[in-house]
């Protein structure tokens, strides 16, 4: 006899219970309502095959309520997934574990993205989303034809994201995005209506999504509710009308199932309410295979889709950018060598549209963008049109004033694979979209975040738009490169190394107003240390100025003035801290030599807070940064209000010398 | 003859479309296109008197597209406040005019908020209502009985923490709310169809807004639908649908308005279009003084008002409350008392929960809540019950899976005044409220944000939900205080310091994990001067160990082991860095010495990004950090996979020494 659609259920709401009760910690609630509406996605319309998580054109799946972790886990060790196994699902929320508390992308290979911090799921899933059509349609539906599935709670509809990347996904009409709401009208603090009333159907409506509900626990009607989303050429948002911790008779449809163990006592009752007579983590055999035939179901169309991988003539270059490896051909040192052949005076955000008219050319899988600054942050060249619902073979986004969502996005699309995103806003709006940044970090997502206006170089702008912590801060996070170029020639360098960064999301801090060129040596050297001597002491080297960006070509004037006073100046630029940390000893010790204070003094120029450049300055360096808000005015007037001149600059050296 | 709207309404333009040629940058668009209905709206419906910009009663109105900052700089010219002078609109976006980029709420009485960084506005807008609502519950129709009005444009109503605004503001049916929505169909990109196609009204219908559309040009129109707004009683969104740059015949719709002067060929030819025959900033004298008796047409009701005050029992404390001030008897003393004699183990949330039991019973003011996480944050207590629609008396507010909407709202409420807001959410999800923490931080508004699973502390949940660059990048914000108490007694410290800074936001680091009682002074000196000398040295003094919140019990064990190996060692406990860099010189060279490097080693600890601790302990101090991202497991697990033992540290302290 066919094992039921309710029994296969079961069995990941049993694995469950039992994980988050072993663990003495996790959230069963969520696993145990949304079991039903899994099994019949995972059975009846999920394309994919157990054996190869890596193939490309399978659907992505994307659990956003990740806190539900334990629904994956089951779900992916029941079909045969090669991990995680039983053991690992009986390690729950250890250290150590591939089943940590939220889904983590690169702990299981089936797992298509880091999910956890609300709604960036869902954000995420519209890039994958993205993604997929595009290649489609630069590849055709023979190599790239896939859905995109999430599960949302009401945590992730929330979340303010949530509204940014529903108003995406409604515009570009991605018809093959379908997300499942687990509608159980509960959160942490207890029935939804404590906090909101809106009528989610209508508002997913208002931005040109299909929305059809169902009993998520009739499976009927889910597969029903299911069809009718794949069928619809618009984005879909599936209402599953569950109780939270289905099953568990003493605590179902409460709070208290969402963020703690059941309990001993109604686990037992669980088990009895559900008619599942198994012991903890024990799965009966029949349940089991049936569970495994399905994650079989997708075996032969990933067969017939090899075959016609192998038969397609641009395979080679499909897998060249599906694998994320760049041509092997791409230099930026012809680009560089022009620059170099007329040094110019540019904006670095002018410099990076000259850097990216060369990369947009040479690397077909980038797909640039703004939140609606396109002509302030020059992320858009002449080769590239949008991408919209009625061309989505174009290469640029215009992503509208959604800066979180774009960033959100642009992990998704990263890691669906075979494009790289890049996307630009003000310096200051990394501040919306660090939870983005934030988790492409984690997931090691190559994105390129192009922020522009990166000081108070901004200007008339005033304060709130003036970038002053930001740079310490972006630069405190782990596996971020912050790039902030000094010229045309490091600006080119910088985007060279950013796209070579398979393992993480760069940003590039670029500057709003003109700075002269200063690079004088044409190789990438200098930058792929992160920091690098552009200038060496002329006279007995007293003084080391350390800068980056828009403060480069000023230290340099500063040493001038220093070295036309006897004192030798040594002159560093520093483009990305976090890769000049990562050299040997020897390479910075040369840079920034480990001497006695008092024999070298080391002072940093940056045009944001001093804080943390004590790090390369020592605590008797001196440190020219701003620590204080800005102010509305002309750049130059505020250079000069806050001390970032040459002639304030050398007498306070100076004045340090002779202490 | 009167002076008609319509010109009432040029005079606007004419004054924005000057200042910005004048200034050669700025955005013209919007004011001149958002001309007639703020015309409307400040002759016929605006409660305020341009003699007293402080009056407490009177309306609040919010700029939220603060980039259109000539219409308020004009309005209030016009209707005669003190500021800003005709010579501060000639001088506008320069330096040290009032009249800056973005309405900045520090620079203008009359301006009741900063706004610019897009949404922000329309959310602290909400808080104002929400504010407003609640003081009228308190002190009655007689003191409190006004409205708040905002100006936001499509930016404002894309950005995610505009969902997460107007969800609250209807779940909470704030019918004092209007919002005029600019609708221009512009952005800066272009034409709002390069990004969106939502139907705007049906989401805000969704939420339970009322809706109400009218031609922006057309003043009887928009008189109608302020009207129909006003009579309401749900929060309105009022659809202005406008002209971007009225006015200016060869530039008007299209987004060469937006952000840019229209040149002196456009506003010669915008005079033209409109009969404006005035010179640049030259206002006729009927139209300056039809405007000024504007602004005293409140003059009458504010009178009455004063009257009404002086009647009311409850005056002294309205007035104490509206000044910010806090009862002269508030201190946390007696609670400290209590608690150092019963000293218990507890995580800082919890000590907080017990903070805030004193606190909310002392202080009327205080409106706590949380984003759903309330019994995590442990920001209820047992005296408070909830805010809503039912009871604006209450105070907690369920502000739902809103991080962003709830900071905003906070920042909204504390510049209202009469109120001091609180919300909680996890330390992690302070990159979601960032840009609030910081617009906070620039207005100077008490907000306190209570921040709690500070740490790797947190434990299962792993690194997505892991804080480890975040202390130190917040405390990178200028005029935030980062508060990360030791044990129960700072906890109770750190409050009263936070609820006593009038002039920015606190922020409370609180623990998950239970945290041995350390303090022995039953004074504040120590965390009022943001770090102190929680144990001298028994043997000579060799090292000084410098840590926060939970890793402080950890130095004193450590300090234990150096001492038991005859190495004397100083713990300082350092809940505030800001604090304690606002300490003079010699306080600061007592508790860290500036000694030559070898003699004392500092060493920090904590258990976060050690990024910046340099600042304390020198170069060639050490610095116990987490450089990385977390990992999911139980709390101890994890301190001890990640080195913060005093077995693992203690040795690589000797062992420097020995060097």
């Amino acid at each position: 006899m066919a094992v039921s659609n309710r029994k296969l259920a079961d069995a990941i709401r049993a694995l469950s219970m039992d994980a988050v009760q072993a663990a003495d910690s996790g959230h069963p609630g969520m696993p145990m309502g949304m079991a039903d509406a899994a099994t019949v996605l995972f059975k009846d319309f999920l394309k994919f095959d157990a054996a190869d998580p890596y193939w490309a054109d399978r659907d992505r799946f994307v659990l956003s309520a990740g806190h539900g972790s334990m629904l994956i886990y089951a779900l992916l060790h029941l079909t045969g997934y090669e991990k995680p196994t039983l053991q690992d699902i009986r390690n729950f929320r250890q250290l150590g574990s591939p089943c940590a508390g939220h889904p983590e992308n690169f702990l299981l290979d089936a797992v298509e993205c880091t999910t956890g911090p609300l709604g960036q799921g869902f954000a995420m899933a519209v890039g994958m989303a993205i993604a997929e059509r595009h290649l489609n349609a630069v590849y055709g539906d023979t190599l790239v034809d896939h859905r995109t599935w999430a599960i949302a709670g009401d945590g992730c509809l929330m979340e303010g994201v949530n509204h940014e990347a529903v108003g995406l996904a409604g515009h570009l009409e991605l018809g093959r995005l379908n997300v499942l709401w687990d509608d159980n009208r509960i959160t942490i603090d207890g029935p939804t209506d404590l906090s909101t009333c809106e009528d989610i159907p209508a508002r997913y409506r208002a931005s040109g999504w299909h929305v059809v509900s169902c009993d998520g626990h009739d499976h009927d009607d889910v597969h029903r509710a299911l069809a009718e989303a794949k069928d619809d050429p618009r984005p879909s948002l599936i209402a599953c009308r569950t109780t939270i911790g289905f099953g568990a008779p003493g605590k179902q449809g409460t709070s208290a199932t969402h963020g703690n163990p059941l309990g001993e006592d109604e686990v037992a009752a669980a088990r009895k309410e559900l008619g599942w007579e198994h012991g903890p983590f024990a799965i009966p055999v029949d349940i089991k295979s049936t569970w495994e035939d399905i994650g079989r179901q997708g075996t032969e169309q990933r067969n017939l889709w090899t075959e016609r991988l192998g038969d397609h003539p641009e395979r080679v270059d499909f897998e060249r950018r599906m694998a994320g490896d760049l041509p092997k051909s791409f230099s930026m040192a012809d680009h560089v060598k022009n620059l170099m052949a007329d040094p110019q005076k540019a904006a670095t955000r002018k410099a990076s549209e000259w850097a990216l008219e060369a990369i947009n050319r040479a690397l077909p899988e980038t797909i640039g963008g703004s939140a609606d600054l396109t002509g302030s942050n020059n992320t858009r060249t002449g080769d590239i049109d949008t991408l919209s619902a009625d061309d989505y073979g174009n290469r640029y986004i215009n992503y509208g004033i959604r800066e979180f969502g774009m960033a959100s996005a642009m992990n998704g699309m990263a890691l669906h694979g075979g494009v790289i995103p890049y996307g630009g806003t003000f310096l200051i709006f990394s501040d919306y979209s660090r939870p983005a940044i934030r988790l492409g970090a984690l997931q090691q997502a190559r994105v390129i975040h192009v922020m522009t206006h990166d000081s108070i170089g901004l200007g008339e702008d005033g304060p709130t738009h003036q970038p002053v912590e930001q740079l310490q801060s972006l630069r405190a996070m782990p596996n971020l490169h912050v790039f902030r170029p000094a010229d045309a020639v490091e600006t080119a360098w910088c985007w060279q190394l950013a796209l070579q960064n398979k393992g993480g999301p760069s940003l590039m801090a670029l500057s709003r107003q003109g700075l002269p060129a200063v690079a004088t040596d044409a190789t990438e050297a200098g930058c792929a240390k992160g920091g690098y001597r552009l200038k060496g002491a002329e006279a007995d080297r007293r003084i080391i100025l350390i800068a980056t960006g828009s403060e480069v070509h000023l230290a340099l004037e500063v040493a001038e003035k220093l070295e036309g006073e006897g004192v030798g100046t040594d002159v560093v630029s520093m483009p990305c801290t976090q890769l000049f940390d990562a050299q040997d000893e020897e390479y910075r010790a040369d840079i920034l030599p480990n001497l006695q204070p008092g024999q070298i003094l080391r002072v940093s120029i940056e045009a944001g807070t001093s804080f943390g450049w004590e790090r390369y300055t020592m605590l008797d360096g001196l440190n020219f940064g701003l620590d204080r808000f800005g102010a509305s005015g002309p750049a130059p007037d505020l250079f000069d209000k806050f001390g970032f001149t040459a002639d304030a600059i050398a007498p306070r050296i100076l004045a340090a010398l002779d202490q």
